[in-house]
């Protein structure tokens, strides 16, 4: 397959320029060309045969953007959504998330995956990095949906192991272009330092990056100082967790030194501002992190959390957070966002093929809408983006040179009903169930 | 023109009852029935003729709820939407807003507001609270787009005077259904004292609640203290200017006596948490206000100073910043939010005939899609709506019982492709008349 964009603004976030008059072209899953219309036209000049294309995209103006990376999610917990909300913490967790993730199966986890899909598309999300309990039907939703799903282990006390955390790094790291596997576990405070040491082992054994919810509360870390006398940051690093780099989900309780640790070891920062606001974690230290230059990227967190997936919301939170917590409103400018929401997603999730539109890179991107009110007028582009864009504003997203989604309509082999349907009748069982014990 | 709606989930707002199977009909302007199915079926078989409907609306089963208010905005401000971001609060004011808006005429004004209206439809907000520079070309396009526009009085130092607000004052509030006017003023800092003991006699004389912005910045409360020794609200209170009541937009800097006067004087807080993000203003004390009983509404403030006009995004940050801000997940919750959106938006604004579904009430209404993944499964809808709801969820918009807005499409007699021009020529204009100085 073959396809031309056309008559597009070219946003390929390469560096720090404006959208420009451009094209695209994709073939199979990569993108065979990115420039201006010259350069376009250059490049058919020079072929020595005809150019040929599948579909023609006239792109009427609109941006072309690389796809948005959802860098920390659970996405089967689309059937908590709006259910455990507007409580404490510990009921939350306790009285409902706990007591109904006991009562998913390996096929409700496929479904309730797909649902997740579909709500990634319709905000731009091409890629999610996904941290959930049954990887093997994960995978299956990603492959069939051709949705592009970085999993990362979720090792714990209760429910996942080391061993299994290996097996699947070893058979989902193939050559299936949706899926790929990182090495992981829950947090610290649902490891024992016993099962902590066997994954920084597994880590040394396969020189791989390590990713964990790392300081969400006040009580993890004031929990992890009790234990050990260290923060998470500082106490994992200690058992040589981090030696070769990874990322940690939250991050919102750190301080210049866990900072400094980070740096040194080439980590990601993740954040979450819409579950950390709406679960009252706090508000992470982007610029911090910023000034100390390590790179952040952005996670939807799981719908039970949050409950939106939508990377418009999270890019708004990131800098207004940031703004709020400095009190200055100059603080993390809509450009860095954009570069968070996109490059620095990619680059946390391994998939540093999948970043910037430029030739050779895989074909995962999405056409914005600017003819719509909350685009108007066009002072600044990427500033629209990021304070005034909305997932009404994505007309199209395209994953390894497929469309996925196109107004309002979805192609990932199944229909949305169907999919609706699905995760319907698992509440139903899910609820009946709870009701008879 | 009557319409029946049906096949509807109804969310009445009168109380805290769940949404229910019902139907509504409107009638002109006024809503001439809401209710169950039987009770529909009720009417029909006791009318003495046969019920005729101009149109029929098929719900599909989707939520049917009052429209949205937006209860502090300045609608002209789309032409400043993305021009001043990422500036501390003094740049964006004295170099980017005033200059503009210095250059704005009030044929600028008129077309300009249009474009908010577009934008408002998008994410189902049926009437605005407008402080603006030019009321009557304001009204102009209130009366053409068929939009319902509260107009406020800003009364300041520079630009508008209590002469050009009572003349408003007299002449809005008359039989068009889509204006009405308030007394008001900018705020206590861009006011004398003398021309705050003019307001407040105003009020005095009509017997009308005053509207203005109060304590939004730290800055502000401390500058209003040392000029009078007190807050603004205690200040501007004993001149007598709330003796009829009112609201004060923003109240992010109050404190408990504060909150006793606004208790005491039946002021509604008008609260904008998008700006006071983005503007690092602060966050307001949502839940001590409603522990005070203080009837809280939403606004989204101007597109300068946010940029969306969205109130699904206002609604989130409303509760998400409480929880932030009391360090309690269970803070402030869903329903007390939509309430806030709806009924508190209409009664703040004066528009006690346009908040609730109800026989005899204005029929603003909205009609918002369940069948996309943000809104799936349905574990919730009142907590869908605010803690996962989107403007991509609203399919209608009727305002005095008329369409508006309709899956993407508008019906306010002039294209949105024809507004978005107009505002592009401004902005063009604008810019060239401030590069030629």
């Amino acid at each position: 397959m073959k396809t031309r964009f056309h008559h597009a603004l070219l946003l390929t976030m390469t560096d720090e320029g404006e959208p420009f008059d451009g094209e695209l072209w994709t073939d199979g899953g990569r993108i065979s060309f990115a420039g201006t219309k010259e350069e376009a036209a250059a490049r058919k000049a020079v072929s020595s045969e005809p150019v040929h294309f599948d579909e023609e995209i006239d792109c009427g103006g609109n941006l072309l953007m690389p796809g948005f990376k959802n860098a920390h999610t659970h996405s089967a917990m689309t059937l908590l959504r709006s259910r455990a909300d507007d409580l404490p913490l510990d009921k939350w967790l306790n009285e409902q998330i706990f007591p109904v993730e006991a009562k998913m199966t390996d096929e409700d986890i496929y479904h309730l995956t797909k649902l997740a899909f579909l709500e990634y598309l319709t905000s731009g999300i091409t890629a999610c990095f996904d941290m959930y309990l049954t990887p093997v039907s994960i995978a299956k939703a990603a492959r069939d949906a051709g949705f592009r799903v970085v999993q990362v282990g979720a090792v714990n006390n209760f429910s996942q192991s080391p061993e299994l955390v290996e097996e699947m790094y070893g058979t989902l790291n193939g050559n299936d272009p949706f899926n790929s596997y990182r090495i992981g576990f829950h947090a610290e405070y649902t490891c024992s330092r016993e099962l902590l040491e066997r994954i920084a082992a597994l880590a040394d054994k396969y020189q791989a990056p390590v990713y964990a919810h790392i300081s969400e509360t006040e009580g993890e870390v004031a929990g992890c100082k009790e234990r050990y006398g260290m923060s998470p940051v500082a106490f994992l690093d200690s058992l040589g967790m981090f030696a070769h780099g990874g990322g940690g989900y939250h991050l919102v309780h750190i301080d210049d030194k866990d900072i400094e640790i980070l740096k040194k070891r080439g980590m990601y920062a993740v954040t979450n501002p819409g579950s950390n606001t709406k679960l009252a974690s706090g508000i992470a230290p982007i610029s911090k992190l910023l000034a100390a230059d390590v790179p952040v990227a952005i996670g939807t967190d799981g719908p039970a959390s949050n409950n939106a997936l939508d990377m418009f919301r999270e890019m708004f939170l990131v800098t207004g957070l940031a703004k709020l917590r400095d009190r200055d409103a100059s603080s993390v400018d809509a450009r860095k966002v954009l570069k968070m929401a996109t490059v620095n997603g990619a680059h946390a999730m391994g998939l540093f093929d999948a970043d910037v539109l430029v030739e050779g890179k895989r074909a995962d991107l999405v056409l914005i809408d600017l003819s719509q009110p909350n685009m108007q007028p066009v002072n600044n582009i990427c500033k629209n983006l990021v304070y005034s864009g909305s997932k009404s504003n994505v007309k199209l997203v395209m994953i390894e040179g497929s469309v996925k989604y196109r107004d309002g309509a979805f192609f990932i082999g199944e229909s949305p009903e169907d999919i609706y349907a699905q995760a319907g009748e698992i509440l139903t069982r899910i609820n009946r169930e709870m009701k008879a014990e």
